[in-house]
Protein backbone atom coordinates (compact mmCIF):
# COMPACT_ATOMS: atom_id res chain seq x y z
CA UNK A 1 0.00 0.00 0.00
CA UNK A 2 1.72 3.32 -1.17
CA UNK A 3 -1.26 5.28 0.07
CA UNK A 4 -2.39 5.35 3.77
CA UNK A 5 -6.13 3.82 4.04
CA UNK A 6 -7.05 7.97 5.80
CA UNK A 7 -5.83 9.47 2.49
CA UNK A 8 -7.81 7.21 0.51
CA UNK A 9 -11.07 7.11 2.55
CA UNK A 10 -10.84 11.25 1.85
CA UNK A 11 -10.37 10.73 -1.80
CA UNK A 12 -13.24 8.43 -1.53
CA UNK A 13 -15.45 10.64 0.37
CA UNK A 14 -14.72 13.60 -1.63
CA UNK A 15 -15.84 11.70 -5.12
CA UNK A 16 -19.83 12.47 -3.02
CA UNK A 17 -19.26 15.75 -4.61
CA UNK A 18 -20.96 16.24 -8.42
CA UNK A 19 -18.13 16.44 -11.15
CA UNK A 20 -15.34 14.93 -8.66
CA UNK A 21 -13.68 12.21 -10.19
CA UNK A 22 -10.90 10.05 -9.04
CA UNK A 23 -8.08 12.51 -10.25
CA UNK A 24 -9.95 15.64 -9.18
CA UNK A 25 -10.19 13.97 -5.78
CA UNK A 26 -6.57 12.86 -5.72
CA UNK A 27 -5.73 16.92 -6.89
CA UNK A 28 -7.86 18.32 -4.59
CA UNK A 29 -6.97 15.45 -1.63
CA UNK A 30 -2.93 16.91 -2.01
CA UNK A 31 -4.04 20.04 -2.12
CA UNK A 32 -6.10 20.19 1.01
CA UNK A 33 -3.59 18.49 2.94
CA UNK A 34 -0.37 20.40 1.39
CA UNK A 35 -1.45 23.82 1.12
CA UNK A 36 -4.84 24.78 2.66
CA UNK A 37 -5.28 22.75 6.44
CA UNK A 38 -7.09 25.52 7.80
CA UNK A 39 -9.64 26.30 5.63
CA UNK A 40 -10.02 22.18 4.78
CA UNK A 41 -11.07 21.91 8.37
CA UNK A 42 -12.64 25.05 7.95
CA UNK A 43 -14.76 23.28 5.11
CA UNK A 44 -15.52 19.94 7.43
CA UNK A 45 -17.08 22.27 9.76
CA UNK A 46 -19.37 24.42 7.62
CA UNK A 47 -20.39 21.16 6.11
CA UNK A 48 -21.34 19.23 9.28
CA UNK A 49 -22.79 22.54 10.42
CA UNK A 50 -25.32 22.59 7.49
CA UNK A 51 -26.35 18.91 6.99
CA UNK A 52 -27.19 19.48 10.69
CA UNK A 53 -28.95 22.53 10.38
CA UNK A 54 -30.14 23.50 6.81
CA UNK A 55 -34.33 22.48 6.16
CA UNK A 56 -36.43 23.80 4.18
CA UNK A 57 -38.71 26.18 4.45
CA UNK A 58 -42.33 25.06 5.59
CA UNK A 59 -43.83 27.16 2.96
CA UNK A 60 -42.01 27.82 -0.24
CA UNK A 61 -39.30 24.63 0.28
CA UNK A 62 -35.97 26.37 -0.35
CA UNK A 63 -33.17 25.29 2.36
CA UNK A 64 -33.71 27.48 5.17
CA UNK A 65 -32.16 27.44 9.13
CA UNK A 66 -35.63 28.25 10.42
CA UNK A 67 -39.15 27.06 10.03
CA UNK A 68 -40.00 29.79 7.92
CA UNK A 69 -37.12 31.51 5.45
CA UNK A 70 -36.22 35.14 5.16
CA UNK A 71 -38.66 35.65 2.33
CA UNK A 72 -41.20 34.09 3.31
CA UNK A 73 -41.09 35.69 6.41
CA UNK A 74 -40.39 39.08 4.69
CA UNK A 75 -43.68 41.23 5.32
CA UNK A 76 -42.63 43.54 2.65
CA UNK A 77 -42.93 40.88 -0.25
CA UNK A 78 -46.21 40.89 -2.39
CA UNK A 79 -48.40 38.03 -1.28
CA UNK A 80 -50.48 37.75 -4.68
CA UNK A 81 -47.28 37.31 -6.88
CA UNK A 82 -46.21 33.71 -6.71
CA UNK A 83 -42.44 32.54 -8.87
CA UNK A 84 -41.82 29.08 -9.18
CA UNK A 85 -38.31 27.54 -9.09
CA UNK A 86 -36.56 24.35 -9.99
CA UNK A 87 -34.06 24.99 -7.08
CA UNK A 88 -31.99 27.47 -4.56
CA UNK A 89 -29.91 28.18 -7.28
CA UNK A 90 -32.19 29.73 -9.65
CA UNK A 91 -33.80 31.54 -7.03
CA UNK A 92 -30.79 33.34 -6.56
CA UNK A 93 -30.59 33.87 -9.94
CA UNK A 94 -33.80 35.30 -10.28
CA UNK A 95 -33.77 37.30 -6.90
CA UNK A 96 -30.59 38.50 -7.98
CA UNK A 97 -31.49 39.77 -11.48
CA UNK A 98 -34.74 41.02 -11.30
CA UNK A 99 -36.09 43.34 -9.10
CA UNK A 100 -39.16 40.85 -8.21
CA UNK A 101 -40.97 41.48 -4.83
CA UNK A 102 -43.10 38.55 -4.88
CA UNK A 103 -42.33 35.04 -3.17
CA UNK A 104 -41.39 31.73 -4.13
CA UNK A 105 -42.04 27.81 -4.20
CA UNK A 106 -39.30 26.14 -4.74
CA UNK A 107 -39.53 22.54 -6.71
CA UNK A 108 -36.27 20.89 -5.68
CA UNK A 109 -36.30 19.15 -8.81
CA UNK A 110 -38.49 18.48 -12.31
CA UNK A 111 -41.23 15.34 -12.61
CA UNK A 112 -39.47 12.61 -14.00
CA UNK A 113 -41.50 9.31 -12.86
CA UNK A 114 -38.56 7.26 -14.35
CA UNK A 115 -36.23 8.42 -11.50
CA UNK A 116 -39.34 8.21 -9.02
CA UNK A 117 -40.05 11.97 -8.55
CA UNK A 118 -43.17 12.84 -9.05
CA UNK A 119 -45.51 15.41 -8.20
CA UNK A 120 -45.51 14.60 -4.15
CA UNK A 121 -41.37 14.98 -4.46
CA UNK A 122 -41.90 18.18 -5.89
CA UNK A 123 -43.94 19.60 -3.37
CA UNK A 124 -47.26 19.76 -5.25
CA UNK A 125 -49.75 19.52 -2.30
CA UNK A 126 -48.34 22.04 -0.75
CA UNK A 127 -48.25 24.42 -3.88
CA UNK A 128 -51.91 23.82 -4.40
CA UNK A 129 -52.79 24.34 -1.04
CA UNK A 130 -50.74 28.04 -1.22
CA UNK A 131 -53.19 28.56 -4.66
CA UNK A 132 -56.20 27.77 -3.10
CA UNK A 133 -55.96 30.32 0.10
CA UNK A 134 -56.53 32.56 -2.85
CA UNK A 135 -53.86 35.13 -1.85
CA UNK A 136 -51.71 34.31 -5.87
CA UNK A 137 -53.06 36.42 -8.33
CA UNK A 138 -50.16 35.54 -10.52
CA UNK A 139 -47.56 32.60 -10.96
CA UNK A 140 -44.84 32.61 -13.15
CA UNK A 141 -43.00 29.41 -14.08
CA UNK A 142 -39.62 29.88 -14.33
CA UNK A 143 -38.84 26.19 -15.17
CA UNK A 144 -35.55 25.69 -17.88
CA UNK A 145 -37.10 24.60 -20.97
CA UNK A 146 -36.05 20.89 -20.89
CA UNK A 147 -38.53 18.08 -21.98
CA UNK A 148 -38.78 17.63 -17.85
CA UNK A 149 -39.56 21.05 -17.42
CA UNK A 150 -42.15 21.35 -19.97
CA UNK A 151 -43.92 18.52 -18.12
CA UNK A 152 -43.46 20.16 -15.02
CA UNK A 153 -44.60 23.16 -16.70
CA UNK A 154 -47.70 22.01 -17.99
CA UNK A 155 -48.60 20.10 -14.49
CA UNK A 156 -48.44 23.27 -12.74
CA UNK A 157 -50.67 25.30 -15.29
CA UNK A 158 -53.34 22.03 -15.49
CA UNK A 159 -53.27 22.48 -11.45
CA UNK A 160 -53.62 26.43 -11.26
CA UNK A 161 -56.25 26.33 -13.69
CA UNK A 162 -59.11 25.60 -11.40
CA UNK A 163 -58.61 28.23 -9.18
CA UNK A 164 -58.39 31.34 -11.57
CA UNK A 165 -55.09 32.57 -11.33
CA UNK A 166 -52.83 34.10 -14.24
CA UNK A 167 -49.84 31.62 -15.23
CA UNK A 168 -47.37 32.65 -17.09
CA UNK A 169 -43.43 32.17 -17.38
CA UNK A 170 -40.64 32.95 -19.16
CA UNK A 171 -39.99 34.37 -22.10
CA UNK A 172 -37.99 32.68 -24.73
CA UNK A 173 -35.97 33.74 -27.43
CA UNK A 174 -32.38 35.10 -27.98
CA UNK A 175 -30.51 35.56 -24.57
CA UNK A 176 -28.51 39.14 -24.32
CA UNK A 177 -25.64 39.33 -25.49
CA UNK A 178 -25.45 35.80 -27.16
CA UNK A 179 -23.91 35.29 -30.80
CA UNK A 180 -26.60 34.21 -33.43
CA UNK A 181 -23.95 31.49 -34.33
CA UNK A 182 -23.50 29.65 -31.59
CA UNK A 183 -27.09 29.14 -30.27
CA UNK A 184 -27.98 25.41 -30.39
CA UNK A 185 -30.66 25.03 -33.58
CA UNK A 186 -33.75 24.29 -30.78
CA UNK A 187 -33.39 28.43 -29.15
CA UNK A 188 -32.87 29.70 -32.71
CA UNK A 189 -36.14 28.06 -34.06
CA UNK A 190 -38.42 28.90 -30.79
CA UNK A 191 -36.99 32.71 -31.09
CA UNK A 192 -37.91 32.65 -34.69
CA UNK A 193 -41.22 31.34 -34.13
CA UNK A 194 -42.11 33.56 -31.24
CA UNK A 195 -40.43 36.41 -33.35
CA UNK A 196 -42.35 40.00 -32.80
CA UNK A 197 -43.21 42.87 -34.68
CA UNK A 198 -39.99 45.49 -34.82
CA UNK B 1 -31.58 37.34 1.05
CA UNK B 2 -32.51 34.69 -0.96
CA UNK B 3 -29.84 32.10 0.56
CA UNK B 4 -29.36 31.51 4.52
CA UNK B 5 -25.99 32.23 5.42
CA UNK B 6 -25.51 29.58 6.37
CA UNK B 7 -25.78 28.22 2.77
CA UNK B 8 -23.54 31.13 1.31
CA UNK B 9 -20.86 29.72 4.17
CA UNK B 10 -21.04 26.53 2.89
CA UNK B 11 -20.87 27.12 -1.26
CA UNK B 12 -18.00 29.78 -0.41
CA UNK B 13 -16.15 26.80 1.92
CA UNK B 14 -15.98 24.29 -1.40
CA UNK B 15 -13.93 26.72 -3.24
CA UNK B 16 -10.74 25.52 -0.98
CA UNK B 17 -11.23 22.80 -3.11
CA UNK B 18 -8.77 23.20 -6.75
CA UNK B 19 -11.12 23.37 -9.89
CA UNK B 20 -14.15 24.09 -7.79
CA UNK B 21 -15.68 27.58 -8.96
CA UNK B 22 -18.63 29.42 -7.55
CA UNK B 23 -20.81 27.82 -9.98
CA UNK B 24 -19.53 24.38 -9.20
CA UNK B 25 -19.83 25.07 -5.52
CA UNK B 26 -23.51 25.87 -5.80
CA UNK B 27 -24.29 22.94 -7.29
CA UNK B 28 -22.33 20.19 -4.88
CA UNK B 29 -23.79 22.16 -2.23
CA UNK B 30 -27.13 21.61 -3.71
CA UNK B 31 -26.50 18.33 -4.54
CA UNK B 32 -24.91 17.28 -1.27
CA UNK B 33 -28.09 18.62 0.87
CA UNK B 34 -30.65 17.19 -1.59
CA UNK B 35 -29.36 14.11 -2.22
CA UNK B 36 -26.85 12.66 0.13
CA UNK B 37 -27.01 14.34 3.62
CA UNK B 38 -25.20 11.02 4.46
CA UNK B 39 -22.52 11.34 2.52
CA UNK B 40 -21.69 14.89 3.17
CA UNK B 41 -21.97 14.13 6.77
CA UNK B 42 -19.11 11.39 6.07
CA UNK B 43 -16.61 13.52 4.34
CA UNK B 44 -17.02 16.44 7.01
CA UNK B 45 -15.99 13.85 9.73
CA UNK B 46 -13.28 12.45 6.71
CA UNK B 47 -11.66 15.44 5.91
CA UNK B 48 -11.54 16.34 9.89
CA UNK B 49 -9.72 13.01 10.74
CA UNK B 50 -7.28 13.33 7.28
CA UNK B 51 -6.30 16.96 8.54
CA UNK B 52 -5.79 16.12 11.91
CA UNK B 53 -4.20 12.49 11.51
CA UNK B 54 -2.57 12.58 8.32
CA UNK B 55 1.60 14.11 8.87
CA UNK B 56 3.98 13.61 7.09
CA UNK B 57 6.89 10.43 7.20
CA UNK B 58 9.86 11.37 8.70
CA UNK B 59 11.72 9.72 6.41
CA UNK B 60 10.16 9.94 3.04
CA UNK B 61 7.70 12.70 3.56
CA UNK B 62 4.36 10.83 1.82
CA UNK B 63 1.41 11.24 3.85
CA UNK B 64 1.40 9.17 6.55
CA UNK B 65 -0.74 8.49 10.08
CA UNK B 66 2.32 7.01 11.89
CA UNK B 67 5.89 8.90 11.57
CA UNK B 68 7.02 6.28 9.77
CA UNK B 69 4.90 5.40 6.42
CA UNK B 70 3.83 1.85 5.41
CA UNK B 71 6.75 1.68 2.58
CA UNK B 72 9.35 3.02 4.80
CA UNK B 73 8.77 0.69 7.63
CA UNK B 74 8.69 -2.35 5.11
CA UNK B 75 11.63 -4.64 5.47
CA UNK B 76 11.45 -6.12 2.27
CA UNK B 77 11.83 -3.20 0.54
CA UNK B 78 15.09 -2.46 -0.84
CA UNK B 79 17.16 -0.06 0.98
CA UNK B 80 19.19 0.34 -1.94
CA UNK B 81 17.10 1.81 -4.73
CA UNK B 82 15.49 5.04 -3.66
CA UNK B 83 12.95 7.27 -6.45
CA UNK B 84 12.18 10.51 -5.88
CA UNK B 85 8.65 11.66 -7.22
CA UNK B 86 7.44 15.00 -6.56
CA UNK B 87 4.21 14.32 -4.88
CA UNK B 88 1.78 11.02 -3.26
CA UNK B 89 0.28 11.30 -6.49
CA UNK B 90 3.30 10.29 -8.50
CA UNK B 91 4.67 7.51 -5.57
CA UNK B 92 1.15 6.09 -5.45
CA UNK B 93 1.00 6.19 -9.56
CA UNK B 94 4.60 4.83 -9.71
CA UNK B 95 4.29 1.98 -7.07
CA UNK B 96 0.93 0.68 -8.84
CA UNK B 97 2.17 1.09 -12.47
CA UNK B 98 5.66 -1.10 -11.91
CA UNK B 99 7.02 -3.90 -10.19
CA UNK B 100 9.34 -1.11 -7.89
CA UNK B 101 10.54 -2.42 -4.69
CA UNK B 102 12.28 0.01 -3.59
CA UNK B 103 12.03 2.89 -1.45
CA UNK B 104 11.04 6.61 -2.25
CA UNK B 105 11.52 10.26 -1.38
CA UNK B 106 9.09 12.85 -1.94
CA UNK B 107 9.84 15.88 -2.83
CA UNK B 108 5.87 17.80 -2.56
CA UNK B 109 6.94 20.15 -5.51
CA UNK B 110 9.80 21.51 -7.66
CA UNK B 111 12.40 23.80 -7.42
CA UNK B 112 10.59 27.12 -7.95
CA UNK B 113 12.49 29.94 -6.25
CA UNK B 114 10.06 32.78 -7.20
CA UNK B 115 7.35 30.59 -5.42
CA UNK B 116 9.39 30.59 -2.88
CA UNK B 117 9.89 27.12 -2.68
CA UNK B 118 13.91 26.27 -2.66
CA UNK B 119 15.72 23.02 -1.63
CA UNK B 120 14.70 23.24 2.13
CA UNK B 121 10.55 22.94 1.23
CA UNK B 122 11.49 19.74 -0.97
CA UNK B 123 13.37 18.30 1.97
CA UNK B 124 16.63 17.83 0.05
CA UNK B 125 18.58 17.94 3.40
CA UNK B 126 16.75 14.87 4.55
CA UNK B 127 17.90 13.46 1.03
CA UNK B 128 21.14 14.30 1.12
CA UNK B 129 21.42 12.68 4.95
CA UNK B 130 19.89 9.79 3.06
CA UNK B 131 22.81 9.51 0.43
CA UNK B 132 25.50 10.22 3.19
CA UNK B 133 24.26 6.99 5.27
CA UNK B 134 25.66 5.16 2.59
CA UNK B 135 22.79 2.33 1.45
CA UNK B 136 22.01 3.93 -1.39
CA UNK B 137 23.26 2.50 -4.28
CA UNK B 138 21.00 3.74 -7.30
CA UNK B 139 18.75 7.13 -7.11
CA UNK B 140 16.07 6.82 -10.00
CA UNK B 141 14.52 10.36 -10.74
CA UNK B 142 11.07 10.00 -11.53
CA UNK B 143 10.07 13.85 -12.22
CA UNK B 144 7.75 15.39 -14.66
CA UNK B 145 9.75 16.67 -17.25
CA UNK B 146 8.77 20.53 -17.27
CA UNK B 147 11.34 23.26 -17.05
CA UNK B 148 10.99 23.22 -12.98
CA UNK B 149 11.08 19.52 -13.24
CA UNK B 150 14.31 19.82 -14.95
CA UNK B 151 16.21 22.15 -12.43
CA UNK B 152 14.90 19.91 -9.86
CA UNK B 153 16.23 17.02 -11.39
CA UNK B 154 19.76 18.47 -11.83
CA UNK B 155 19.85 19.55 -8.43
CA UNK B 156 19.62 16.51 -7.13
CA UNK B 157 22.02 14.80 -9.59
CA UNK B 158 24.43 17.52 -8.64
CA UNK B 159 24.04 16.87 -4.83
CA UNK B 160 24.25 13.09 -5.45
CA UNK B 161 27.30 13.72 -7.17
CA UNK B 162 29.91 13.57 -4.39
CA UNK B 163 28.35 10.68 -2.52
CA UNK B 164 29.41 8.07 -5.85
CA UNK B 165 25.68 7.36 -6.09
CA UNK B 166 24.17 6.32 -9.63
CA UNK B 167 21.76 8.28 -10.64
CA UNK B 168 19.08 7.93 -13.44
CA UNK B 169 15.80 9.14 -15.01
CA UNK B 170 13.25 7.73 -16.30
CA UNK B 171 13.73 6.83 -19.75
CA UNK B 172 12.30 9.57 -23.00
CA UNK B 173 9.06 7.92 -22.97
CA UNK B 174 7.47 10.26 -21.21
CA UNK B 175 5.72 12.52 -23.43
CA UNK B 176 6.96 16.37 -23.22
CA UNK B 177 4.62 18.82 -20.71
CA UNK B 178 3.37 15.29 -19.44
CA UNK B 179 2.22 14.64 -16.01
CA UNK B 180 3.23 11.85 -14.21
CA UNK B 181 -0.24 11.22 -12.58
CA UNK B 182 -1.65 11.19 -15.53
CA UNK B 183 -0.31 8.59 -18.00
CA UNK B 184 -0.89 5.01 -18.51
CA UNK B 185 0.84 2.22 -16.60
CA UNK B 186 2.44 0.48 -19.82
CA UNK B 187 4.04 3.80 -20.54
CA UNK B 188 5.40 4.52 -16.45
CA UNK B 189 6.44 0.64 -16.65
CA UNK B 190 8.65 1.34 -19.87
CA UNK B 191 10.43 4.58 -19.00
CA UNK B 192 11.09 2.62 -15.71
CA UNK B 193 12.58 -0.32 -17.51
CA UNK B 194 14.72 2.10 -19.99
CA UNK B 195 15.70 4.53 -17.24
CA UNK B 196 19.17 6.10 -18.30
CA UNK B 197 22.14 7.60 -16.57
CA UNK B 198 21.71 10.83 -15.26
Amino acid sequence: MSITPLLEQLIEALRCQPGVGPRSASRIAFHLLERDRHKALHLAEILRQAVERLGHCEQCRNFSETPLCSICSDPRRQSDLLCVVENPAQLAAMDHAIHFRGRYHVLMGRLSPLDGIGPEELGMDRLEQRLREGEIKEMVLAISPSVEGEVTAHYISEMAHPFGVRVTRLAQGVPMGGELESLDSGTLTRAFELRREY
